[in-house]
Order: C-alpha cells, then structure tokens, then sequence
C-alpha cells in the first residue's frame, strides 16, 4: 500500500499552500483533488482579487494560476480527479477512487483542506439547473441578466449585495427568505428595503424550481405566519418607513402556495463546511466546522484542518487559508522531526 | 488631535497586509513605521522566497517591492520615518516622532505589527561593528568572507547553519556558544562537530569586539566549568566519536580569558519580539511573546498583535504574518460595525 508522511485533501488554496510548505521543509506529502483542476474556489471569485499582499489579480481564475504555476514549479506531488471515498482514522488509510480504480492510501498525518460549498435548497429542480449551468455571479453576470426576472434566495450579506447589484439590471428583482429575520448587515437590508425595483418576500419558502432548457419559475410556500410587529421593535430597525415598505409585501402573507415566473435562480445561503468525509471522526462546532488548536491540529492527534473547512465565512480569506498551510507544514515538519 | 480607527505600528509583511485589508474593508486607517521604507524584515531575507504561495522571489526585497506596490495602489494611509515614542493605553494615544516633531495619534484600535530583532550580545564594540555595516549573511556573504576568520556567536540553527556554511569559504571558522547545550537540531550539530575546519568552543562567552575600521579580534570568557560529561550521555549525543572530538577543545576550557583575532563576527543569538514599546500594557509570554486569543486580541481589547510580535520563531513566515493581517482587520471591521 501506498505510504505518505502527509496527506492533503483538497487542493484550493490552503491544500495548495501546505503542499507548498511541506515541500520547502523537506516532507514526503501528496495532495489529492477530487475535480480536474487544482484551485477550488478560487473558481467561483470572477472580481478582481485586491486583498492577498503582494498580488493582485484579475480574478480567481488568475490567481489561480499563478498558484498552481508555483505548485508545479515545487515538484509537489498530487493527484486530480481523485476523490477520497473513505476515511479509516484508526488505520490511517484512506479509499480513493480515480476513474474507475480504487486504491488505499496510507498516511502519518492527514491534513484536510476540503474547503466549504455554497449551501443548497434541496428542492426538485436545483440539480438540474446548476447542471445547466445557470450559475450566476450577481457582479459579472449584469449583462446576462439584464432585463430578466431573477429570484434571490436568501437573508444574508450575499444575497442582500446581489440584489442590489442586480436591482439596476434584471427587469425585476424578487428577494425570498424564509424568515422574517435577515442575517445581513443592517445597512445592506435598507439599502434593499428602501428600492422600489426589489420585491422583498420574507416568510417564505422555495419548494421546486422549473423549466426544461432554462429556469421558467418556481413553487413558493409561505409560512403563512402572523406578522410579529414586536420582532422587528426590539431589533435594531427603528426606521419606520423602512417598516411601513417591507411589510406591503402583505400579498404573499396570506397566500399559502404560489407559483412565481422567473427565468433565473439566485441561491444565497451561504456556505457549509465539507466535512462529511470525516464527520463523527473529528470534533465539529455547531456550525459544522472542524474544530481545531492553534496549530490546526483536530480532536484526532493524526488528523489537521485547514481552510473553510475549520475557518468560519467571516475570517475566511486566501491570505489566511495560506497562512494557515504554512502553519501547518512547519508543525508536521517538527512532529516528524525533520 | 488627530484619530484614526484604527494605527498600525510596524510596515513589515504584518503591518502591511493589515493595512491593505483594513483599506478593502472600508476601515480608517494608518501605519507608522520607524524606517524610511516599509518591509521590515523582508530586508533581511538574501535568499528565495518559494514559500508564499502564488508568488516567488529572487530575494526579501523583491517582495517588499510587491507588496509595496499594491500598498501604494490601494491608496493606504502611511507615514515612514515616524517612531513611537509612548503608547497611553489609558487615553488611547501614542505620541509619535517625525524628523524633530512630536505629535499624538489617537485611536480606536491598536495594531502592533512591531516584528522581532535579532538579539545582541551587548558588549563593547558590537554596536559600532553593526553601525560600520559589517552585518554579513552566511548564505549571502561567502564571497565577502572568503579567506578570512569568522566568529560565529550562538548555539541554534542559524549559528550551526552558518558555521556549515562559511566552513567552505572562510579560512577559520569558530563556533562560540556560551552553554554546552546547544538548541540546533541535533543533524546540524553532528555536521559541525565532525568538520574539522570548524572549531566549537563551548562554555565561553564574547565580553568585547575589538577594531576600528573593521574587526580585528574579540574578547572571550571561559566559564573554566568541568566538562560534564553526564549531561552529554543522557542527551542524544550517542555516537563516541563525536563527543570525543567535541571535547579535544580542552585547550579553551581551562583558561578563563582569551582575545582571538578574527576578520569577522555573525552574532546568531535568535531573535526576540519587539515589545519595549508595550511592556506591562498588555499580558507577554516567557518567551517576550504578546499573548493574543485566535482573533489577535491582546490582553487589552483595544490592542491587537500579528506577526512576529506574537508568534514563535517555529511558526513565523510572510505567509502567516499576511494571514494573520486579514483576520485583525476582519475582526476590527466587525467591532466597528463597518
């Protein structure tokens, strides 16, 4: 069977960066990367990335490549198109499959740097459509949505920022969540409140979206709750006409189910961890992240995160991620006593 | 007076990456830096750098370029030149000398981004020798010391290192170390001890530098200990034939005073955190460290420490000091409600 001191799964940039690290100090270490490119989600920044020092770059694309350029450069050794099936913590092996081919990989110590993903509805329709590739950006897709209806669902930052940039575009902007208690920073939920282009939906939830080529419409179920005037008094919303507008949506209070005509879906609910491979092997926080010291180290002495996968969204950067790598390889470096 | 949200003392990769997130996120803010150009310890760095991942450079200056460079470019408020004189942790003011003026700064929050410095002997003629310029690096610097007698002070890895290094080069190499324990890694004292171009005298310190253009000699003390051959055993010093060769340095273990000509000094005593400016503000470690929680805050809530003021030796690199720049000032952003 196959033998690393270190092995690394995932290869965005804090995969890449222990990669990089493990091999300036001397470590016999492999990364593994479930998709046919190293970079992770550095695919999904399409703005120009101003906040990693030193670099500036057009977009993640770019930034992407300028890191997997270093990668290769370092000789580190790795594996695309590979994804781990299986984690045994107490051999310290792992099952992976490449194409067809099942094989067994044994480690010293596993760093996990399997990031996080955006978060899903779950509802009939949502597979489909992002296997279309009706994927958008809210800041670079403008122009291809210019002047169409698109639903944003959600109640965070993101989804309050994209329908913002979108209100100057699309014909119409509907933003749905299924709460009347919006995560957003305050300022952003004005801004929204305040635009007579967006129609706020709170209370309610998307249960299918449809369409055979493209996204035609969706199923929407509100609670069908009373509107509780104290929830919002005791917030920090204080502004009245700010109240007096969100609550004119009352059409789609008392309405239980509702067919919405859309031709594009925006899902804004933030992301998860990726932790499934390792779940009840490893302590996780109530948010899901793997919970670990200073030196990354997980409940399991073999076992290191880095990366979203251990980094909650707020303090989630590719400055950190990298500086976590290094954090990382230079403590596995004196625990193998190299 | 003049108020910024948030001051960052120090320009090296620290205070820089804090300063370029703390200008994404929309933070009010300024760095202070003692010399006349930001990078701090980049200067210092003679070879590569092949670990900051995405970007590789010939040397620290390369990289001080980049990132002052996109300093510059996001417009980020700095002033060079500029040393703190006091921090008043009560009134949240530090007074601040510029050429010959003084002035007070006030802040909201406080960044220390002040690095670490080599340690120093602190015997007569070491100041001056610095002063003269006669700073070599072992990796660098081999041409320059070609021939000549070099003295290297210290008993860690870099001392250990640059004395393998110069053995090459140099005419003579002497390894001093006032101990005879040495804290490098046990391969890196091995190769010492078995090159006979090297010699390592133990037990002794340096109480002067001599010269006046240049260095021509300096002052040892022997502490005239027994050699204490049970310390060696139960460390793992196992093979004989070292520790024999070890000890043919009789000739220095029983005279208390010696001058030794020598061409050149590298003082290798490691380095220590720049805390003078803080000390008894906020809580600092055995070892000098500023102790900060996982978000950089110190012991004070309206202070916070990156880089090597607050991080070991073992786990500092231009890749965690970025890291730990982006986290401060996420961190800082949400305390002001930005």
């Amino acid at each position: 069977m196959r033998h690393v001191d270190v092995l690394i799964i995932g290869g965005g940039p804090a995969g890449i960066s222990a990669a990089i690290w493990c091999k300036r100090l001397g470590i016999d270490c492999l990364l593994l990367e479930e998709q046919s490119q190293l970079g992770g989600q550095l695919f999904n920044i399409f703005n120009e990335i101003i906040d990693y020092p030193g670099m500036r770059t057009k977009n993640g694309i770019e930034m992407q490549r300028e890191m997997v350029k270093h990668f290769v450069e370092m000789d580190c050794l790795y594996e695309v198109n590979t994804k781990v099936l299986f984690i045994d913590e107490r051999s310290k092996t792992v099952k992976v499959k490449k194409q067809a081919k099942e094989q067994e990989i044994c480690y010293t110590y596993l760093i996990l740097a399997t990031g996080s993903s955006q978060r899903k509805l779950g509802v009939p329709g949502e597979q489909q459509m992002i296997d279309r590739g009706e994927v958008y950006s809210a800041s670079a897709d403008g122009e291809r949505l210019k002047g169409k209806t698109v639903a944003i669902i959600g109640g965070g930052d993101r989804a309050f920022e994209g329908a913002h940039l979108l209100s100057s575009k699309a014909r119409e902007v509907y933003l749905i969540h299924r709460s009347t208690r919006f995560k957003a920073r305050e300022q952003y939920v004005e801004r929204i409140i305040s635009n007579p282009c967006i129609k706020v939906m709170t209370d309610t939830e998307v249960t299918a979206i449809h369409g055979d080529r493209h996204v035609t419409s969706i199923d929407l179920e509100s609670k069908n709750k009373e509107y509780k005037n104290k929830e919002y008094k005791n917030k920090e919303y204080k502004n009245k006409e700010y109240k007096n507008k969100e609550y004119k949506n009352k059409e789609y209070k008392n309405k239980e189910y509702k067919n919405l005509l859309v031709d594009a879906v925006l899902i804004r609910l933030g992301v998860a961890p990726n932790v499934d491979l390792i779940k009840g092997k490893v302590a996780t926080a109530q948010n899901g992240l793997i919970v670990t010291d200073d030196v990354h180290q997980s409940s399991n002495p073999f076992i290191y995160a880095i990366g979203d996968s251990c980094t909650t969204p707020l303090f989630s950067s590719i400055s950190s991620s990298a500086g976590q790598g290094a954090i990382v390889a230079k403590q596995l470096s004196s625990m193998l006593n190299i």
